[in-house]
């Protein structure tokens, strides 16, 4: 195994026809040194918060990263072994694995982001082998004992204008207080750090994780609120005081991660008696999904009310594999797709505020045959609705491409909200929102290239796709 | 906003590569000036009958297009601000909205069908935008009084050979009366206007509309035909009976838009309980769904005997956005495609019929994904199955594309019938031909780029898919 | 019709941009001569064991090749006239059927694939069309007499390593012991040709060919085995002998080409009582479907036991065109990709033995819309899960490109399988594999010309996708 230079391309990702290159390259420069702005994403405001040095390699670069061990482990290299859930794993074996099989991830977006990382975060100028393994360890857990791998640091270094936790109305968001403190203190560190409500453990009735569900998030719920969220009454009360909250803590956006996007619209009555039946756990799963359904629309219509945009995230089959969850819990590389329709279900709640101006919702899609059949069109009509980025599995080179194409004739441009990175995994960040601004570059390049926009819109459209659209549509 | 120049490039829409551009530019040279066949649209047949002259920008462009309003209405803007179903409205102020928010367009197909028509149609050398907005009004508005704007003219300056419009069972086609007329008058106007037949508003247990619902629709079928449209045989004779008519006055096809490809083969007298049901207007929607499902294989038994071709245009949820119904009706960007099945909806017409050589079935989609796993594999299989083009939201470039990379390798071309424009906007007709003919010939190139054919190939496919397959397919 | 040369473009199929082709093209020559490793087809091992010469144009390219006469029936052409079940039919006549019509293969891989056999095969340097339609016959009829032409010469002509035949249970394997034979026979023929186990007539209720269905096989089934296969646990002991008897023959994996996907876990005692229901004849749909579910389960824990990899190749349904399945039997080109769903499906087998390090599946699809959003989330993820290569209709340049970039970025390349090429045409298989190479190479050359990957991993890719993934995925 030969030890190789690591070099990141300046035209990585951009077309290869010369001319069209030539014009996205063009394009990349105006927008790479933009600020990123960040509104949805899965990062921990303790580290803002707190802004201790991170650990080592193995603790921020593969144990967190479920892209990464999924991967590994569909190659037969046990979850255990890479520090999943082990804190017995020796961090420098663990990271070996990754070395050793790091031509697994040819061709995935996950060796895009990571040799950035490397390369750009820590300079390093081998790539990841065998050979390498105990360098790149070295090296990294090195640099993240420094001051410049602080947290803080990194937030300043990287340009993020604003960025987005998500958070659970049963969190005390004491991590949010203290960064808005730290922003309010003289001489005190600037970055602005919002929190999102994101309530599924207190709206699904299906929810579960090791911290409890539903019913004991409900008792939660209501310690938290001084409410009694085992009345319907109470429990609505709950959420308007936990999004007042929220917003007061910065959050401009709620986030849904319902396993459909059904949307219900029931009378005050059947809507209660529902409730009565999820909170006291005796209910089908039809009952489950109804309360889901009739709790986007309420959420909606507390939306117009205090004017927090709505993210519906749905389609995901979460925790398919039994043995991985209960061995290692949520979130650990087993959630899979699974085909979502958005016409009928979306109905109810379109029916009810689809045509209010004041109310914005976010769609997102795991399916991607609903970009142009489905989500396209409903965005290219409804006022309320907008198109969020390829997402997820589809947050890659290939699946940024056919969003584009898939949804820009239809619902245009103007109907997107920017790029999201929608991560755990802080140091991918700038490596993402890059990959985003190149693939859109080179798409709008093509575009010129066939005579179908002119180059000073393709300039106007790249700053608006890497900077101006989501500050709008996320009200930042 | 500064003021720019119009112009449509020449090579626009034709691949980027340069060599491939070369082989597509020749190609399309080829095809550009041949005559217009459309087989399948929504123009009036008023305006052809009548020659009267058009109204002025808003009224000819803005506000019969749905493309164009949807956009829009996606972004706030009220339909009635612009000139939808509001005769109040300022038909200036209507056309500046659009100016000012033209940008929108970017990278859709109406932006590129659009442009055409102010460079080409009306000679406009600028940009639309907010400071020419007045220029615009004024000069299309002024152009169109003249006799050169008057349809008859724009029909013969566009050298279209054949449309066809689209009428219901219960329309008296007296324009179709008088333009034949017309052609018939010595030294009369010889442009060939022909309708088709299309059933829906008696077929449909479900139709509703300004104009009355299905069961009105009965009462006039009856009072139009002269036989008892509430008993299964007389219906049935009925449509028989307009058929001809229709047939007479140059229709070579039907067109079935029902909410979904389902067909039925029942015994006679399940057929006729059924239309009992339906036609006294007590039904579930699952009559009605069976209705039209066995109305389609009435229909392709109808065409084996009177030759017509069958068009089947399934799979848009009609009028989703409820409010935008009540106030402004049918047709007005609110439809939005569904999720299609063609695989086992098919199969009881196919069973009948499928293997019969007079038969031929149109089939469209709104389901992209149904291109490559069920549409080019029936069409490639079943002598009577034709796949329609790339239709409504998918006629784009990308959209054409897609259809080819798709379905040729399973079905070929020679299964395909050449390209449908199937609008009401006028003018966006010889934009849209001139679209497919040079998203067409940018595909032939590539295969020939990649030697997937030969270049003598290429050019006779460019004329069969620009000509042949239609006037062949549709039996013109 | 004039005579025009019939040339192979050294470039074909690889992509147009001059840089791009020009390392696609070094990646190709790297691999071009691997030897052929075919894991899945349908060639008859007769061939082999027999060694005799093929008898004339008709019989060999078009009679057996069901993507050469559903297209000529879908244009009206009579299977009869083709030679399709039908002894009487003349072949001259039915090869001039073929060349006449030949121009409907344009864009599609048959055309390919057969230019390729003319060409490279026959040395034929002219094209195919009504003038030389006789010399195409007889020159091939010609050279088909000729020992160079026997299996045997073929097969080791182009240089296929081993090639794996898809027999029943009730096959008696004869001529795959008679090659064994010939292999073990000093200066024998040293051809590796084995078998598959491929289930489906005993193991679908709903069953039916010429040659019987589900009752009387389960009837053979006993015959053969000696077990009683009317009770369970004789039916699942005759699976186990039989299985040990396949891999005896050389079998390395299962086949099981179900409807859907759909996977059970059903009890001893339930999955007993079905089995005594569908055996007897009398059950429903949802009984067929539910026990093909069972077996899936149950094959997976014998592969378990005895190694054989699995394969599930679902989602046709089979036999659409019921007139044709009457008159002409099975695989007459009337079998129609459905919509198909893995996420749920497939969860019973996965809760049960998804996380088993020795167990391989490898899945096909007919539904490209679950590449990304099912398939590649799944492979990327269990350990023994492996996607099969674009198949049937979409082994095709267009569908093999669909499927790299719609499964790369979440599964890698290295939880896919190599090409197979699934097909009774024998002469096709080296221009299948030729086609796969290609479209591999240029994939590959597309990552490197973006920097996605470095051009030393894009030849290991080559290598590893043309040889070595296939070879250890089928355990060869």
């Amino acid at each position: 195994m030969p030890i190789r230079p690591l070099e990141l391309h300046p035209d990585r990702l951009l077309p290869a026809d010369p001319a069209t290159r030539t014009l996205a390259r063009e394009l990349y420069r105006s927008v790479a040194d933009l600020p990123i702005v960040s509104p949805h994403g899965h990062t921990d405001p303790g580290w803002f918060a707190g802004n201790e040095t991170f650990g080592n390699a193995t603790e921020l670069l593969l144990v967190p990263d479920h892209y990464v061990f999924r991967m590994l482990y569909s190659q037969g290299i046990a979850m255990e072994d890479l520090g999943v859930r082990n804190r017995n794993a020796d961090p420098r074996a663990a990271w070996r694995l990754l070395a050793e099989n790091y031509f697994l991830f040819r061709g995935t977006p996950s060796r895009m982001w990571l040799d950035w990382v490397f390369a750009e975060a820590f300079g390093i100028s081998v790539q990841l082998n065998a050979e390498t393994s105990d360098l790149y360890f070295d090296t990294i857990t090195e640099k993240l004992a420094t001051d410049d791998f602080r947290p803080r640091a990194l937030f300043d270094r990287y340009g993020i204008e604003a960025i987005a936790t998500t958070e659970s109305p049963l969190d005390t968001l004491e991590h949010h207080a203290a960064i808005r403190a730290e922003n309010a203190r003289p001489g005190g560190w600037q970055g602005k750090v919002i929190t999102a409500y994101r309530p599924d453990p207190v709206v699904d009735p299906e929810f579960v994780s090791d911290q409890g569900g539903f019913r004991e998030n409900l008792a939660t719920f209501s310690e938290v609120t001084g409410e009694d969220c085992l009345t319907w009454h109470g429990y609505l009360a709950a959420h308007r005081q936990r999004r007042r909250f929220f917003a007061q803590m910065g959050a401009t956006s709620t986030d849904h991660g319902h396993p459909t996007p059904r949307t219900a619209d029931l009378s005050a009555a059947e809507a209660e008696a529902l409730f009565t039946k999820v909170s006291k756990g005796s209910f089908t799963a039809e009952d489950a999904e109804l309360f889901r359904a009739q709790m986007l629309t309420e959420m909606a219509g507390m939306s117009l009310d205090d004017g927090l945009v709505m993210q519906i995230h749905p389609g995901a089959f979460r925790n398919h594999n039994a043995r991985v969850f209960e061995r290692f819990g949520r979130d650990k590389g087993a959630d899979i797709p699974s085909r979502t329709e958005y016409v009928a279900n979306l109905k109810p709640l379109l029916d009810k505020y689809g045509n209010e101006p004041g109310l914005s919702v976010i769609l997102f899609t795991l399916d991607e045959s609903t970009y142009a059949r489905e989500l396209a069109p409903l965005a290219g009509h409804y006022p309320c609705l907008k198109l969020g980025p390829a997402w997820w599995f589809h947050d890659s080179p290939e699946g940024m491409r056919r969003f584009r194409r898939m949804t820009t004739e239809t619902a245009g441009f103007y109907n997107t909200v920017g790029f999201n990175d929608d991560t755990r995994a802080f140091l991918s960040i700038p490596a993402r929102h890059d990959v985003a601004r190149r693939i859109d570059c080179g798409f709008l390049a093509e575009l010129v290239m066939e005579h179908r926009i002119e180059d000073w819109e393709a300039a106007d459209l790249a700053r608006d796709l890497t900077y101006n659209l989501v500050k709008k549509a996320y009200r930042l």
